[in-house]
């Protein structure tokens, strides 16, 4: 069985977990705390984050976007990748923005401080860190409306990798509490329909130690 | 003819030069002062960066993996992500490294110091951004030692969208004479052979106003 080494409530670990789902494929899962570098997992993965994916084949994959392209070229049943070139250049444009943009801009500033600190006790969450999260929050959250009022998933009218890039990092955010869905009503369909998909359901049931989530977290109707 | 938004020093936009020259298509090029945030820009790529790309079946790309996978794709002939799924995960792995965390971790701190605040009338470099910078740098030539000491590219056996990613960044450095080569035998001798190729001549002969070139910068026998 495939081995995913990755922490609850990071967006690009999710991901992973969202693909896997999809593609029917069970994995183990080991948290992995990334801020002791560990010297058996930098082995694995010299950039020293997670996820990293050891599959049956012997691969050790890393890098988010490198495994998730892996397991959807060898499971092509449905593809989370479809399409023209064009097609796919769009899917992977969002994939970046969510992966990588709304990574630095929000999730480092308010999942990242909030959680992350606690787990490394490096203290309190810096206040203007989350002002500055929140704020660039509003912005991507805009970007969801704006692209989900003109196609039915982010990327076109197909669900890909783009809104489960994207849904993986407002789970992180929701599970905290911290998205006001009442300013978002086409995001909040949008993340509703990825809800009610069965591959989301795992992220769904997650309870972190010591934190609980906000009460509609698991809710698909919210 | 294909149209290129870019910058001179911005290793994105020299990694999709460089596939573009690889694949055999010419390109205009535009200089885009990304810091303007100019309205005309935004709307072809909302995050505002380079390199973004109009093909002449009227697509506008943007993101740097998505462009470069996208000419891939579109251009099958000699290919830059070869091989298998478990060796495209590689290159894929090794295109995030030089892309994302080399990015962040080094030309951030030193390429983006040296030239945006200049372009940008931000005032001089920032001493401890530089310093952080060239400590980073180390490690990052240290591993790419470490690759070419056990495969001939990056990446394995052949030349690949790896190799472009790390070489387009090393340029930026070298442009400006910031690396010791005397230090790093193993990746000289690979960065000399990605200087030989045909495509990379091009970015070898770039002259940007106002900042010459190290006086080794476009020699391949450096």
């Amino acid at each position: 069985m495939p081995h995913l080494h990755h922490l609850w409530l990071s967006p690009h670990s999710r991901a992973v977990r969202t693909v896997l789902s999809e593609k029917g494929i069970e994995a183990n899962l080991t948290v992995e705390p990334t801020w002791q570098r560990r010297p058996e997992f930098l082995a694995l993965n010299p950039a020293g984050d997670v996820p990293v994916l050891q599959d049956d084949e012997g691969n050790v994959l890393s890098d988010t976007m490198a495994i998730c392209e892996y397991l959807d070229e060898m499971h092509p049943a449905s593809r989370l990748l479809p399409g023209t070139p064009a097609e796919r250049a769009e899917v992977r444009r969002l994939c970046a923005w969510f992966l990588q943009k709304f990574q630095f801009e929000v999730t480092r500033h308010t999942v990242e401080e909030k959680v992350m600190k606690r787990y490394m006790e490096l203290g309190q969450a810096n206040p203007d860190a989350l002002r500055a999260g929140f704020h660039n929050l509003t912005y991507h959250m805009d970007y969801i409306c704006y692209l989900v009022d003109r196609r039915f998933w982010l990327a076109g009218e197909t669900f890909t990798l783009a809104d489960i890039a994207a849904a993986a990092q407002i789970s992180c955010l929701d599970y905290l509490g911290d998205i006001r869905w009442e300013d978002y009503p086409s995001a909040k369909a949008w993340y509703a329909r990825v809800k009610s998909r069965p591959s989301f359901r795992p992220l769904l049931q997650d309870r972190i130690g010591g934190l609980k989530p906000a009460d509609h977290y698991h809710d698909p109707d919210f």
